[in-house]
């Protein structure tokens, strides 16, 4: 288990029992049923060296920002309603910044039907942003906790794509210290499959449409987004659900894009993949008799999606090839182990 | 006006009209009129070395931070109802730290009626502390902008004492480097005078009891709280109200613990209560007429309230003693100007 899951443990053990918390710390999001109907809420950190470069494009920052939340509610199959945005700076940046941060989220979350209604600033060493989003259920939530033996594995987009944008984004902050042209091309990978990576690390698309058909349908048992690393995130899901996920390495949809630039710095796509961090794609679980509607859906999720594997029963999470299998529920980002 | 006031200003030019926005950036708090009804929400961040001191005790930071934000529902006239608690911090600190800053949230939210219902984690060189609290009106909401010519205004508590309880702490931390017992004494001001002055400022009280009041009885054609300084948040709620703000000298509430502690210092006690600010109390307009009512349920409110002066034809706020007025709608902090 990781730092993180152990303190939220912990924390669950210092709260007094609320009826009005369906859902309390340890899912993607918080559900509360107010006498008004559920409410939907999480809220993410994004911190100076640790969750993204300093002297970043603060726009793009906030872009990321916004996403990052949405995709706890998109993970939730909640539709966005609100958000509020802290952000404490360096004074030195001047007013400029925070305004860029905000012109960023409001855009993103924006285009997702979320609106800004309020926030803080306040001056600080190292640049810190917060986000709080919350909406509501438009169908059956998607807990953590649903999936049952038998189940089928599915997970959105491409993942590790997040990854290697983040290692080549920090390949091209190198040469331009060094002073070289900010953005050299590398031969061995296309400049389309340098975009795309890059842009899967920063400004990642939540999987709000997917979210919603989920739950709206009623098509998955259980879900996740896996920002951390499909192997943690998997992990996190298996003991919610008290399952043993089985991830098939050889159905892992890795895109040609990975697969290049893999090759180019002599790395295992599959680590990538499993241990990368910062897709914000969802994995979740299907019974066996919703598969067919589930195809029948795919259209409306703007994403294509991926049958990667299956719950069995025990727990954990592991990788299963053609030499065995190996355990993966530990392969990820936990924010309170140093900084990436 | 301050540069944070300005940001608001510049912010709102960016969001696109909302229908369900009652109100949004540039009050205590944001109100959304969802379709299950009003929700009113407010964020806000504790920087470490701009907000508290290295190394305070994580526990009262915890309450300090749950404090600062019930406030801003107190002065919105809401019930606090559920929180989420976001802390970035070095991780050298150890899990120790975050669950200590998450018990003294809990307990000082959960003592009126807010629960945590989640957060996130992150490490970073520098402790922030980041709660989004959300609540439900009760009765009349409490703007800043309803005040109107003729309105008496009022003050909770005394101001000034959290200004002069940090200034004490300032010393005694300086005595503590020095290798000094850790609570030395001043033979000018009681001990008990400088517990009372540590407490504003580190454990301040919320008044949530008062703004329930004042919002269900329908007590208060506007109000703010001056966690900033009196002057600067006086000067708010007189643009937000479109009036001039009259406060008298010789009615503001000082205490006999500031008195002391102002005479030992060889500082005017007025200049903490009017530019102090860390002062989580009250300030609201009353019509004339509904003056007696205000008496009559004073014994509800949890805390004394002063008259300290009125609301004239105008704009802008200042203090009038017996050598006549002075501008004091700048005095006070900014939370984007440098660290106090």
């Amino acid at each position: 288990m990781k730092p993180e899951d152990r303190f939220v443990e912990k924390l669950r053990a210092l709260l007094p029992k609320a009826d009005a918390v369906s859902i309390g710390p340890g899912d993607d999001a918080a559900v509360i049923a107010r006498e008004a109907g559920l409410l939907v809420a999480t809220t993410d950190l994004l911190v100076e060296g640790v969750d993204f470069f300093p002297g970043e494009d603060p726009e793009r920052l906030g872009r990321r920002a916004a996403a990052v939340n949405l995709s706890d509610l998109a993970a939730m199959g909640a539709e966005p309603e609100f958000f509020l945005l802290s952000i404490a700076f360096p004074s030195a940046k001047g007013d400029s910044f925070p305004l860029a941060v905000a012109r960023g989220a409001i855009a993103r979350a924006g285009a997702f039907g979320a609106q800004l209604v309020g926030g803080d600033l306040s001056s600080a060493s190292q640049t810190v942003l917060s986000i709080a989003l919350w909406g509501k259920p438009v169908g059956s939530l998607l807990r953590r906790s649903g999936a049952a033996v038998g189940d089928r594995l599915y997970l959105s987009g491409h993942p590790g794509e997040a990854a290697a944008g983040l290692l080549l984004a920090r390949r091209l902050a190198a040469f331009a210290d060094q002073g070289s042209a900010p953005t050299p091309r590398f031969p061995e990978i296309s400049a389309g499959d340098q975009r795309r990576l890059l842009e899967a690390y920063h400004d990642p698309t939540p999987r709000i449409g997917l979210g919603l058909s989920l739950s709206r349908e009623r098509l998955a048992s259980a879900a996740i987004d896996i920002s951390d690393g499909l192997g943690v995130d998997a992990g996190r899901l298996a003991r919610a659900s008290g399952v043993r996920l089985v991830l098939e390495a050889d159905r892992l949809p890795a895109s040609s894009a990975l697969f290049s630039f893999a090759a180019m710095e002599d790395l295992d796509p599959l680590d990538l993949m499993i241990g990368g961090g910062d897709d914000y794609e969802l994995l979740f679980a299907v019974r066996p008799q919703d598969e067919a509607r589930l195809e029948e859906h795919a259209g409306a999720f703007g994403v294509p999606v991926t049958r990667i594997g299956r719950a069995e029963r025990g727990g954990g999470a592991v990788l299963r090839d053609s030499r065995g299998e190996r355990d993966v529920a530990e392969l990820g980002h936990d924010h309170l182990e140093s900084p990436r």
